[in-house]
């Protein structure tokens, strides 16, 4: 296992589902920052699951700062942030043990570790790591923003149904206001009918989030291999359920031509900007300046009610399995916050390395 | 920047297009396997140039080996393989390095590198930079079939022609039958004539290309930040004009019910696999034992020969150019080795860090 | 900062001094390992203070494992360690905070991360840090197990008084038998007495800590930069206190012949040995299959009671100081179960490196 | 094998000794930092054998810059540095290659790489291997010349002769004109004679090398891993025939009190200063801006004509063996430049880990 990305700013995700908690300690945070435990309470208060599109489960996650922090600043130590896990009832995950859930890490996970993984609520596979990059990606968001950067997140597409693309103000204003965190209200409600009826199905349904970074410098990419696009890529597919990334026109520029993907350059306000924005901000693996646009696409969540075929991996026979318990019916808008998170913590990862945060910030 | 990949399997690239050479260096490839120069020359051959997609200069690519083998065997030390440019005519890009080209990394690496950047045929921005990965590509293809992997690319779309789906038998056999790269014959013809006529109108076309890899183990992936998803992506994401990246299913999949997406398992000649491969080969960022299934979208080369805006950094006032010289219609099928190299490189990474392949080859 | 040492066994150290607890996270260790508490409390009890060395101050510290370990196993995920800190008085370190103790951190870390700082009891530079790499070092040690590794370590000299050498069946049995760690008793008990008059004296002392591993395979060491002396020095110099590391004849090679230095090889038992162990169990940094030996020298601590000169920060002019409270006049005992534990972390990181620990141990 | 070092300066070495070439690549080089081979090649040529005291054989070392250098700038791409290696004559090694020097790696290499290591003048086990060490170190002293630190190194004892210390200008001035590189003349007129002596009895001879950097800033280092101390000396222990390191007091200080072996401080031209220097410029892992004292321990060479007793590893038995052909009585003076070099890579990446050395150097 590898828990730890990042090379100035390096995050160690640790903790299991349905362990004692979940965590994750920040390395290489300047010291002399203010944080507190609010700070980071209300990025992980997005990841609440909201009626009806995810489990009504109330997990309740209080963040704690068990290290790092003096006089409400950072002091250069690494930080360490918590989630204590509440008592869960494990019982469903011993019953089906030997019975992998299809598109589930299960099956590849009982095999890495010979059976040792702790599958009780798919333990490290489970959407609820993605708390620890949240907490994490709070701190980054905070260094993100001493240098003006902002990272958005929200969801375009659920179930075919695609959001109408909006304005920063709609995107910043609409998102935490729907269950879906989309910025357009209007699919938001199609979204919700979509949701509802494969709920009704004991099915689960995909989407599509897009992530924006705004204010980027000039300059941030470490290419060839550490591109800008490889490394939000990379810290996309931690998320479980990304199958796909894609940059500015993305898959869609495989059908282009050369004169209309390129974006010509020009001069606004005395600075070089590019008149559109097919190159999602980053040329050559460093950013352009313009806004970072990536699009994540999220299968629909393997955890269903609906009878499956699997196999029962001590008998090595076939088997029928049906997921019983609570189960979001669609996890995209609760990797909303997770997508923004990664985002943020790739960015502060190259700020730092190009030199654009100090390690004393003031 | 960044010139290194890889944790146990480690390449490190250097060289610019028009320099003196191109290189890598390889550390951590096992002792004892066989290796020769026609092993590395073999895959670079991959990547010249046919008429009409692509420029028709003779890049003659020799490979000399300058270090880490021993009497025809790799000896566990770093193996460093180069080409040695040829006096190359830089002087259009002398008259024009004030003058960025759009969608081009001149202007992020005139802005990162402070103007110091070898902008010659683009430095270090070079298509021909994927040349070193092709040579580290072999290495890794030949540990890779030590353990039985076999790692193929072949082109799927080239602007807006799809190929039809093809056998492994079709892929293996028709990739280098046609310049396009195409497994599919008749969607070759096709892609040609669209190729012929962007360049006829002075512009340039993308494209698609699938990379696949076949027989592996079950347990490739070092999640929750080293997924095979993520090393894969950052890896792709490394070769010039890959704007996407999609695993299995992929985007297709943000559309779907988790009925239609999941895999059911079954078991095949006493094996867990499963019916369908919607995942691409990979749950939970570990490989399940079927084939990996991953696409890379490729944007139009942006060196087009139609007039675009531009501005010139120098006297920062709007400029235009035209891109002379001879510029590759179509780059997709000389990634296509790229794309295989890479995909090669992060699987031998990963099997050496599930201990399947030894300090020494036997 | 940089809190993460090793490779693929990896661990993570957190906490300060005087904060709510100390911490690390292992990841990389192999899943199906036995673990529990009382395995990390065991090697963690070995720093208990014993009077009259050291600070009489009644440190608890009660491991707790917050996860990775999964019905008495190891599961693959990582392994998180915590101490929780009991309430301390760190009122003297407020009055003192501008006052930096001659030969200690307080200087260097104030003005490396702004006044930032934890200072409380040393923060991230006490020795209670060490507490981390014990716990890290408890897992490294049942992994070494498996491959019949044993790594020792004890006291050689305390302020001038050396011990005789000793066999390993007097190491073994002696260690923990006086509160020097030192395993011959003659020389213990003159150290106490110089110990004694050091304290009674108001100031330290330092001493030399020996470290061995036995049964070692040959071929642990990745040269030419992560050799096995480089990595066990650089892991040795994490302890506070350690200003000099040397293997072997060390220091006095330099005034030796190699006629004499070097080990003759011959044949034992049907293997390859040496004669002697001039070389500390290492050639051309790669394990040769003797028992490693490493001497790590301990500066005494800088903490004395004694008046000493210094410079008050804040006013920027000297002043004099008097360091109160209970301090450890020789640490040299209580870093005797870290120099075994970053021992062990580094010979484990190595053995995974050499592909001898798989990743399920049975 | 691991043949890189440094997180943001980053070398990696490569070649042999008897094979085509020995070069380094250098990644995360500003750009702009102006640099030809003749700036290389001044450093190289104090590696240059001096007779009576190394092999009189005449190893040219012409220094190739390879990648990285444009219109006599670095670029901020991999700087590629080579020395093509001459036609030399294996034969010897050839007729030993199952006879295992003793004190040398023939051994752990021949088992650690299964037989296929080169082992032609040592391979990757050669002190020619320091040649790429001294390329890169040419480049960092370059880098670190703009902030001011300098690096010294030279000879304080061989063969039990120990110099007297000297000052700065002495050592400045001396050391490049006698064969020893020893600051103090009368010392090395004894130091040759020892040599001398030695090379009659066909034997070889140790000793000792101190290394300085001045002009330190307060603040390199990264602790609690990669401390200053640390790292100096992993970099210095990858130097063949380093069997210690310490810095400061160093082993002394494990006899000292601490009210002896504190630097007191002061204030000296508004500056906080060290009455004394035991810590050799570093407290709690980071430089304190005193000057950096460490010192290395080198074991004399293990190729020495005396015959000594090893084994045939093919016929697994006792075998005699004399060392024919030109070997170095003495490789401490060789040495020399390559602490230096080694001292300069490590302080560099650390200036740039502290944000002292920007991306673009003007």
């Amino acid at each position: 296992m590898e828990n730890s990305f990042g090379k100035l700013f390096t995050i160690t995700s640790f903790g299991e589902s349905h362990g004692r908690c979940v965590g994750v300690t920040i390395d290489g945070c300047p010291a002399g920052l203010p944080l507190n435990e609010e700070d980071i309470q209300r990025e992980v208060n997005k990841r609440k699951p909201t009626s009806p599109i995810a489990t009504t489960r109330a997990e309740e996650e209080k963040v704690e700062i068990l290290s790092g922090i003096f006089n409400g600043h950072t002091t250069g130590a690494p930080i360490c942030l918590l989630i204590w896990n509440k008592d869960i009832d494990s019982s469903e995950y011993e019953k089906k043990r030997f019975l992998p859930r299809p598109g589930h890490a299960d099956y590849t996970a009982f095999i890495k570790y010979g059976g040792f993984n702790d599958f009780r609520g798919g333990g490290r596979f489970s959407g609820r790591i993605t708390a620890t990059f949240v907490m994490a990606g709070a701190v980054a968001k905070k260094l993100l923003n001493l240098i003006g950067i902002e990272v958005l997140a929200h969801t375009i597409e659920i179930g075919g149904i695609k959001a109408k693309p909006k304005g920063l103000d709609e995107i910043r204003g609409n998102v935490e206001k729907n269950p879906l965190k989309c910025a357009d209200p209007d699919a938001a409600k199609e979204m919700l009918q979509v949701v509802e009826k494969a709920r009704e199905e004991g099915d689960s349904i995909g989407g599509m989030i897009e992530g924006t970074a705004l204010n980027m410098p000039v300059g941030l990419g470490e290419p060839v291999f550490d591109t800008l696009e490889g490394d939000l890529a990379k810290a996309l597919f931690a998320i479980p359920a990304v199958k796909g990334v894609e940059f500015g026109s993305g898959f869609s520029a495989a059908g282009k031509r050369g004169s209309e993907n390129n974006d010509p350059f020009t001069i606004k306000n005395g600075k070089v900007v590019t008149v559109t924005n097919n190159a999602g901000g980053i040329l050559g693996g460093i950013s352009n300046g313009m806004p970072i646009v990536v699009r994540a696409a999220i299968k629909p969540t393997p955890s269903i009610a609906r009878s499956q075929e699997t196999v029962d991996m001590k008998k090595m026979q076939s088997a029928s399995l049906e997921v019983k318990g609570r189960h979001d019916t669609c996890i995209v808008p609760r990797a909303v916050p997770a997508v923004e998170a990664m985002i943020a913590i790739t960015l502060c990862d190259f700020a730092m390395r190009a030199g654009l945060i100090p390690e004393v910030t003031k």
